[in-house]
């Protein structure tokens, strides 16, 4: 089974890599664009083929490594 | 409106960030852990309200500056 987790800063955290991205399409002559932030995908390929035991698993390497949530959000996605 | 770009590795580019995460997954316990890749996420607010204008914006914004796309793939989508 694969996941796909989705790690994003908290609202109110510091971006600034998004603002570094924000401000060069603004140089490349894109209009219009708002706030940019940056986060990471993160897809693994789990051998565990029961869906709540693979979230259950990934949301503890979510918490040990894969996230810092303090500053981070993370959200799991499964398939297969 | 809101853009969501996934920008991911194509197939067979070596990703050692995503081997990384992999070995450090295993030496924390984590077990059936198979490939492992990273990729990232940029969320754009847009001004635009036109779902095709936006879209072609976006792909414009991922072809000159968000994606690689000698080694990178992309992947758009619309949100309100």
């Amino acid at each position: 089974m694969k996941a796909k987790v989705h790690v994003t800063l908290k609202t109110g955290v510091l971006d600034p890599q998004g603002k570094a991205i924000g401000h060069a399409l603004e140089s490349l002559g894109f209009e219009g664009v708002g706030e940019v932030r940056q986060g990471k995908v993160i897809e693994l390929d789990l051998a565990e083929t029961d869906p709540d035991k693979a979230r259950t698993q990934v949301g503890a390497m979510c918490e040990k490594l894969l996230a810092n949530t303090v500053i981070e959000n993370y959200d799991i996605d499964l398939e297969g």
